[in-house]
């Protein structure tokens, strides 16, 4: 009976918390999963409900860039990616972790965490606080991989409530911020060309820098567009005298924000630009999760939320609210994802200061679509949970 | 058309934000709010329902103690009180605003605040941050008028999304703490004689203290009884070292905690206390908004979240998640309430590691039932909202 339902989810499912051989499950290699070449969209297996309450399967799922992307650390053209369901009573949620390689996941290890994780155990898929201390305590880390639980959990639970999140957390979804696009880090004509490619579509722009080109760079974005800018330094400046210099420059060149100048462990170097900065300085790679918010308070202006990081949707929330508390500013941004965890991420945006939340318009195999981008604003939908359909 | 509008609910109900006539509503007198002698049960009126959106309406309820009622600071066998009703598309939420005398609002403020609060230009009730936000604009203070609006929007929105607040925070119910009763200051006969009253009830006592009597006074209550006792001194001790003194002396009577020992400014001297304390400090009086958290998080061991402090529900929330951030132990406590500020609070409890939700208990005239106690623990039910039914 096992052995039958197991055949019938066979090849890109693998049941919770059962030990699934991995030749069963083709997106397990690396290789397949890293190439970015086996992306086709997969027609979409039925869900193996479990009579005893809540399951969850999940499949690996490469996310194809549209553009090569570089930040001050690395190039990438694909981002490896997990996708999570859980259903409970003939509803399914959606989730999914995404893995840039520099956080240190890989779909093995999602693959190997999620394999231990056993909803079966709760009846009540909405005691979400007490489901998601249980994930998290399988193990430290996995961030990517909690969070994929978590954005799956919520959306079947929005879909139990019958309501979106943004509504079940009391805000309003006319109340959603801009959102930035992201321009990668090129040479100065192909900045150019992407910038004008998204013209009129977006009301503000991301530039990373972080690279030596950083001027050159700003001038050129600058030479076509006249939206405000922020820039992400990605830690790629390693001398808080040095970007103080950068920030009084970049203020001229009318940027309005700087995310993570200085390399992650430098809080009082990050302290010292803060207390100096001409712009706000928003804090992305220091600050992963609850417990980071408190430490790094007194050394920056705001915080960069994202799902990867906070381990999902729940922490995220109480981050925001954390944050706010403790008298900072709020970005809720995200890494390539689809629209599944770009929407959940956007489930929050009503109460956040700035959202960057492009990573599904970066790839070119999204499965979902939920969150909308008009005139550069998000665009959130009256549907239960994340507001998903599947394409 | 307006006018034939208000005669029909004329007599108990204030519309919303229409300047009503005193004479129209008997409970503004304040004499008879406070008498406790105008308490006979109101037969419910229809709820005037707006065809435009939100409505609000409210009626002065006193609330009759079943004993005289003693702190260290006063005496009563009344508390005013101030229901409140929000309608929206057919479904009616409850709240109310309860008005200790030491805590400065009375009816007439209550009325008067709640005069100024136009819900009709919100169309979406699930809207809590921004609604709330606006009616905490209108004045400051008045948090117990606040929060009667903001129970009643909760008890609405959760009927509007089919859940409990408790499964709407993602909370188990199951996880519901014990609740304390409170024996208030009387001689040690009586408070031996309300001690035996609540016998095989509850598994923890709350004694309050702060009185030259203490010692002789909880003497009197362990000689009937070998419940863990919470002590709460209601800011009656007036210096740390005689505070600490007491502390040490209760440990050894089988006290597990002690609240608000000094007056509610003296941090420094909380902290002190804390600091030398054998027993978990929890800071009441001190602590009454979000913004308080903070400033006392170094100051004791946790704090007591009360509906009439903070505003409300979602603010309470919030405190919660903040104290648990900072380290804090959370306790839910109320003041007299009916069961419905009280079952509002509870949805919380599952939450915090001590409740003392005991205020329904103590009056005469309470007019729903909402949450229970049973074997001195808090049972939540399934109930949409707070989970009320009238009585």
């Amino acid at each position: 009976m096992k052995r039958r339902n197991f055949l019938r989810t066979a090849g890109l499912l693998a049941l919770s918390a059962a030990a699934v051989p991995e030749k069963a499950i083709p997106f397990f290699q690396k290789d397949a999963a890293l190439s970015g070449k086996s992306a086709a969209a997969f027609p979409e297996k039925p869900f193996p409900f479990s009579r005893k309450g809540l399951a969850m399967d999940f499949e690996p799922y490469p996310l194809e860039l549209k553009h090569v992307f570089t930040v001050a650390s690395y190039s990438r053209t694909a981002t490896p990616g997990v996708q999570v369901r859980v259903g409970y009573e003939g509803l399914v949620g959606y989730g999914e972790a995404s893995m840039p390689p520099y956080l240190g996941e890989t779909v093995d290890s999602v693959v190997a965490f999620l394999s231990k994780v056993d909803l079966s155990r709760f009846s009540d898929p909405c005691a979400l606080e007490e489901i998601l201390a249980y994930v998290d305590a399988i193990g430290p880390g996995n961030n990517a991989a909690k969070a994929a639980v978590d954005i799956a959990l919520h959306d079947l639970v929005g879909k139990l409530l019958g309501a979106p999140w943004w509504k079940i957390w009391g805000l309003d979804k006319k109340r959603a911020p801009l959102t930035t696009y992201t321009i990668g880090i090129d040479t100065p004509e192909q900045m150019k060309l992407k910038t004008r490619e998204v013209e009129g579509r977006f009301r503000m722009l991301k530039v990373k820098v972080g690279l030596p080109g950083d001027r050159e760079n700003i001038r050129a974005v600058r030479q076509v567009t006249s939206l405000p800018l922020a820039v992400d330094a990605n830690q790629g400046w390693k001398d808080p005298a040095f970007a103080l210099d950068m920030v009084h420059w970049l203020k001229e060149q009318g940027v309005v924000l700087v995310e993570q100048p200085l390399p992650k462990e430098d809080i009082d170097g990050m302290a010292w630009l803060a207390e100096r900065s001409p712009l706000p300085i928003i804090a992305d790679e220091s600050v992963k999760r609850l417990d980071d918010v408190r430490r790094i308070a007194g050394a920056c202006h705001g915080i960069n939320i994202k799902l990867m990081k906070s381990t999902g949707m729940r922490e995220a929330w109480k981050m925001l609210n954390l944050a706010r508390a403790l008298g900072l500013k709020v970005m809720v941004g995200c890494m390539t994802e689809t629209s599944c965890a770009v929407s959940a991420a956007a489930q929050l945006s009503p109460a956040a200061d700035y959202a960057d939340l492009d990573g599904n318009l970066l790839i070119a195999n999204d499965r979902f679509r939920g969150v909308l981008v008009e005139d550069g604003r998000l665009v959130l939908n009256d549907r239960p949970g994340l507001g998903l359909t599947r394409l």
